[in-house]
């Protein structure tokens, strides 16, 4: 893909072949609207479609924008998102047009200063939001490694994975109003947990992160209606942001059984502020970890189908003292389940899912040990000292440690699809 | 209490001591808004308040809703819960003031008689809708007789109930975009079930019901803290709804190991439209079951506490041939935990409230047979029939059923605070 004459460094996440979709206030407009990512830089689409260019752009390069312009002046993508893919694909290639190097438009962008300097602002002028109003939030289990290591831990090699494991998605639901935009401070929860089998109201001991892939709904399906898995890859799906499921090991071994994780999960999940459209990561599709079960029919994919995405995960871990380890290198293809399988069985029985829905992947793991997406996996459950730099070492997190997941697809040729950071810093229960 | 000068049949659940609030649109306005029900009328409250009537009733009766009466021309009561209990009491007392037969103000309402006839409406005429716009649903399982009863079944009266159970209140997240309000039909749910030990797609067999307690809360609190269980007794409660928490046991048996019910129970929750205020149930207070199991300081209450309700609870179960048969009569005093405590629990961690969440208590039954609040009990697992009139039975629901949960206080002087409906007509996944 040809350059930009927006300045975007080799190694940024936000290369023209990507093209993510945030929610941003800004100095001169505090009211949160929709922008782009491009390079270190954002562009303003509600300045751009609000702007004298909107009426060219929507005649001439996006007609299927015309009449919907609004969608970027408000506060969450979800309006966007219900227009549908195919507008989501030409708003993306009409904004790759404007900015491409040699574009055909110089005159609406390019060359015109004033609203060029209105639209173009550094991202660190901005403001990240919440990119979309999240209804339901449902979190899988289909990290195969993840939930393969976990159950060895807890019952060993034998029935490490419970029977429905390969017949279906496992999930459950999450709470909604507990997931932050990256950078927010999430407090250490404090929870019943059992001191020498006796439960105490204490501040979790074995705080986690989750490193998962979170995927957007774009549309609703009708209560009472299903979701076909074809249907679903085609129509369904918005985009993706890493996220970081924040996890309390302590409180979920108590709670549990017999409903789930409750408490131990519900006090914050992080996201990425930029959604990653469906169709930036086409290029980087994948193959899914192989499933030997036979399916059942709602669920089965063509066989040679790429169901998942190639992306890159990594995980930092950086203490108070600002040393900062790599913990995790792995990537989103270690998944048994793909999202449109996960919403084909969400909807199996007549879940209705609305646009700005959150199904997250499960925790990512890769086989091998440097691959873990999990404290709780890279201690082995808390025996293992997890090593650092700065001489210093973990089982689980400490009050000041700051977790980053980054992610990002690159194809040689400059096309680097990347996500930005997730990131939250764990601050005590007793700190304000 | 006196008597109204508007009609209210002597064993109407709408009583002048009851004034629920509910969302309905109306021949007049198709717009969804706010109204009470009064014994077998509606008092439309976005008339009233934008009447000519308003600015007396909020400067003379009401003066904590002046410059809030907009509240009342929304679609969802959240805006009015948020406003906070205060509020609430005296909007339900100035209504009451103004439907006494004896009000100081008849020429209001009772004297005028075009007012009269745009806001008093039959409840017939009008169309009643969700009354909360629910951000998150959580459901608890709160109702001892039940979960004893259920893990006798599954685990022997030794380990019927699981450690935790008497130190926390059990909760699980549910799915907020598959609550619907009484009267919508619900549609068996397809889902995988185990048959001769083989998972297989089809729709569930062991369809149920649950009879349940709803709590809407009405203000939010800050991510990161906690809610005291008095705190939350005194100002977190907007009012209480039934609650059908339709579940697919077949569904439900494959799925939940480990992370809890997902499409068992998300194809739909149905409530009944008209929320009762927690004022209006204050004198109808009870003592919970009483918990030997010493408790975690944020869980206590003082220990002559009447922390839940007295609430007769019906279950009607009508076949497609119209017979009706009354399947459990219990009381919602059967529970082991509060509402405050619930709330207390739910926060504990610091997981964030939003105004309009549904906190459900579980399962309610009573210790007697007659007292069951689900088929899977009174089928004892669907080993026995339970019998209905028209020389008809279940074990589980069958296409055409229709179940209807009735709830009612009643103190002997004619102030019976009542519920209403929470009614759902099954109809199999084929039909439409
Ligand atoms: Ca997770
Ligand atoms: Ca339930
Ligand atoms: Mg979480
Ligand atoms: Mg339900
Ligand atoms: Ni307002």
């Amino acid at each position: 893909m040809a350059g930009s004459w927006v300045d975007i460094p080799a190694d940024s996440d936000f290369s023209l072949a990507n093209i993510p979709f945030g929610i941003v206030s800004t100095p001169n407009d505090p009211s949160s609207h929709a922008a782009v990512a491009i390079g270190t830089s954002i562009l303003d689409l509600k300045v751009l479609f609000t702007s004298s260019a909107s009426p060219f752009l929507t005649t001439q390069i996006i007609p299927s924008l015309a009449g919907h312009e609004h969608v970027f002046a408000q506060p969450t993508l979800n309006a966007f998102a219900e227009l549908g893919r195919a507008v989501h694909r030409e708003v993306r290639a009409g904004i790759q047009a404007l900015i491409a190097a040699d574009t055909s438009h110089p005159d609406v962008l390019r060359d015109n200063a004033p609203l060029r300097e209105a639209a173009l602002l550094p991202q660190r002028a901005v403001t990240l939001h919440l990119p979309m109003s999240i209804g339901d939030y449902t979190d899988f289990y289909a990290g195969y490694h993840h939930a393969y290591a976990v159950g060895v831990m807890f019952r060993g090699p034998a029935n490490a994975l419970q029977p429905n494991y390969t017949h279906l998605p496992v999930g459950y639901h999450g709470r909604a109003s507990s997931i932050v935009v990256s950078g927010t401070p999430v407090r250490r929860p404090v929870g019943q947990i059992l001191l020498d089998e006796k439960p105490v109201t204490a501040p979790s001991r074995r705080l986690d992160f989750e490193l998962e892939l979170g995927c957007f709904i774009s549309r609703a399906n009708a209560q009472g209606t299903s979701v076909a898995v074809d249907e679903a890859d085609k129509e369904f799906i918005f985009g993706y942001v890493l996220l970081n499921d924040w996890s309390a090991r302590d409180i979920q071994a108590w709670e549990y059984v017999p409903l789930g994780p409750f408490n131990s999960k519900n006090f914050a999940s992080t996201i990425s502020p930029w959604v990653v459209l469906a169709d930036a990561l086409e290029p980087f599709r994948a193959a899914a970890i192989p499933n030997s079960t036979p399916l059942q029919g709602y669920l089965q994919e063509p066989k040679d189908k790429k169901s998942v995405f190639d992306i890159k995960l990594e995980v930092d871990l950086t203490t108070p003292e600002s040393d900062t380890t790599t913990v995790c290198r792995t990537s989103s293809r270690n998944l048994l389940w793909s999202f449109p399988q996960m919403i084909a069985h969400h909807t199996l029985g007549g879940c209705p899912l609305r646009a700005g829905d959150l199904l997250g992947s499960g925790t990512i793991s890769g086989p091998d040990a440097s691959e873990r997406g999990s404290l709780l996996e890279l201690s082995e459950g808390g025996k293992k000292d997890v090593l650092l730099y700065g001489m210093d070492a973990r089982t689980f997190l400490k009050d000041g440690d700051t977790v980053t997941l980054r992610g990002y697809c690159a194809d040689g040729n400059g096309a680097r699809v990347g996500f930005g950071e997730c990131r939250g810093r764990i601050y005590g229960p007793s700190s304000n």
